[in-house]
């Protein structure tokens, strides 16, 4: 079955005739379109495809499987026909269209009509990742990996943060992929920033770097955090650094189908807590990854669905420590039958790069 | 009077009290904070600025003037209180938020608190540049200048199209700036797609190459877009090249506060309609750009406002022929009291880049 295929199946289950994806990254998984405007329409009988003018050639060149429509830039208006008979239910994705544009569309669309709200129907089957899909992953993460030793291999100290980022991306984008995110490299007290944007001071030595990149290769994400030491450390930085490389090996050996989210968290967390830091670990352990860096699973304190094979997920504890510090240690995990495959290099120990 | 004080001073226009701003590019513009998950509400006495964990460390450093909250990562519920006596109405940015979301905002929010549909209050502030946000534009534009003469000296004809968006960029960054967007590098054929992703093909000579790229200064954009020949061209291509010179030159010559969007659009397109391509233009003449790199206002043909002095527009007329190759010329322009002035290098004559 086509992707379109597994949605259409959902919907009677929802009680739809229709799903309308006008969700960006939904259409493309759906379609295949990679541009900046367009919306599908799937159902049982129905594929249809709307884009404007400046990406008729590209549609044609992405899209098959569905009716391309070439309609106006302002895409609802193509919507006003061409639906199947008599009164339906289209579902639309709540979660992303704008309290506007539904008013818009309620405008335009016929009143026989009804639009419910249905988000998260194409979310759902991106969670489980196809294997055309885990081997884009496996290729961003395994050239993610690359781009570290790359990195390592060059040194840090005395290189700016943001020097670092450019070049490290640079380096991605030479070997043919995109970079996934902007590069976070935060190094001494400004790694107590779990989101720190890249900063024009030299790296120092005797302090802790955390760099978390990725890379985009066929669409599909890598997300991969390292914690290095620049030196010798202090006893209180180099406690924390350990604490951490322990905490997201014990997380990793959690992931397996079944558990929920919450229970993989605590796994690691409790390895936080028990060093003492467990108010420094302010976020999740992780999250899926696939055409969006960020999409489901999670795996946080409040996520209880249980894990599934053909999921890829992160696992990345940190540890933030205002005026010292921080550290997070990220691998990418797909969930198998069998438990889990780490799709990154993996975190062993606490690694020294000066 | 601060950004925020202005957005104040127009609720009561509204009938509202208060503003919730949910878009991160509005909440930046009033409060100055750049991460990825904060709100602020504004009015007449209120100025709240709400982020999650992640986040504290760097909005102290960047909010001033607002009382600055932490509430969990999913925002809306630190808004459970905090709010003024009585009945309120409070406005929420309608073209932004999700549908779930409001339902989401509803079920927090206390009951005697009314949410009114109010997108584009703020925005219609952003629209007006102050003079240190046209400071970082023309930084942003000077910048961009000098990436296109270091890309010409350079050269591109046997350079892959993506190979040259790559450099460039990589060059932009070193330069101090981040690219406002993904270059745009399209040859031959490929540049019948206005919005064209860069191949792995090499540049032919004889063939036009459209350019289009923006570099990101303090936050604030410019964009400008080259076609050049990659040596003597076909009599067709030639005219084309020259046609839409032509044309951008006097849709720039028309920028000036009073006449709408609409009618500046229309006089590049008479340039492009009398030499015939008139199909072959199939999108508005220009947009605002500021924080983003589309905002207000537009240049296209349902534009009925009128240019206002202290607008930053593109203007970028284009002609796109599948099968044969297209162009596009862009300068940014200030709308300005006397007329206006162009931000960009300015195009005057079809160019050669072998």
């Amino acid at each position: 079955m086509s992707r379109a295929d597994r949605v259409a199946a959902r919907l009677p289950g929802r009680e739809l005739d229709l799903l309308l994806v006008t969700d960006l990254v939904n259409v493309r998984y759906l379609t295949g379109y990679t541009g900046t405007n367009g919306i599908a329409v799937v159902g049982a009988r129905t594929r249809r495809f709307l884009t404007d003018f400046r990406y008729v050639e590209q549609a044609k060149a992405q899209v098959s499987g569905f009716d391309r429509e070439t309609a106006p830039r302002e895409l609802r208006l193509g919507l006003a026909d061409g639906w199947p008979e008599g009164p339906l239910r289209v579902g639309f994705e709540d979660q992303h269209l704008p309290v506007r544009s539904l008013a818009a569309l309620r405008e335009t669309l016929p009143a026989r009509i009804e639009l419910v709200p249905a988000g998260g129907l194409v979310e759902e089957e991106r969670a489980r990742k196809e294997p055309g899909e885990i081997a884009a992953i496996r290729a961003a993460a395994a050239l993610t990996d690359e781009i570290y030793e790359w990195v390592a291999e060059r040194g840090v100290v005395g290189r700016t943060e943001r020097a670092l980022a450019i070049a490290l991306e640079h380096e991605m984008r030479v070997r043919g992929a995109e970079p996934a995110f902007a590069a976070i490299v935060a190094s001494g007290e400004h790694g107590a920033q779990p989101h720190a944007v890249p900063r024009d001071v030299p790296v120092a030595a005797g302090v802790l770097i955390t760099l978390d990149m990725g890379a985009r290769v066929d669409g599909y994400c890598s997300d991969c955090t390292r914690t290095w030491a620049t030196g010798a450390l202090s006893d209180e930085l180099a406690a924390l650094h350990a604490t951490v490389v322990e905490a997201e090996q014990a997380g990793v050996a959690a992931v397996r189908p079944g558990p929920t989210g919450r229970e993989v968290d605590a796994v690691a967390r409790d390895v936080i807590e028990a060093a003492g830091y467990g108010e420094r670990f302010g976020h999740g352990l992780g999250h899926g990854v696939g055409l969006e860096i960020h999409e489901a699973p999670r795996l946080a304190q409040t996520d209880e669905a249980p894990l599934a094979a053909g999921q890829v997920v992160t696992v990345e504890p940190g540890i933030y420590v205002p005026g010292l510090g921080g550290a997070r240690v990220e691998d990418l995990v797909l969930v198998t039958d069998a438990g889990h495959e780490v799709l990154s290099a993996g975190t062993r120990a606490p690694r020294v790069v000066a």
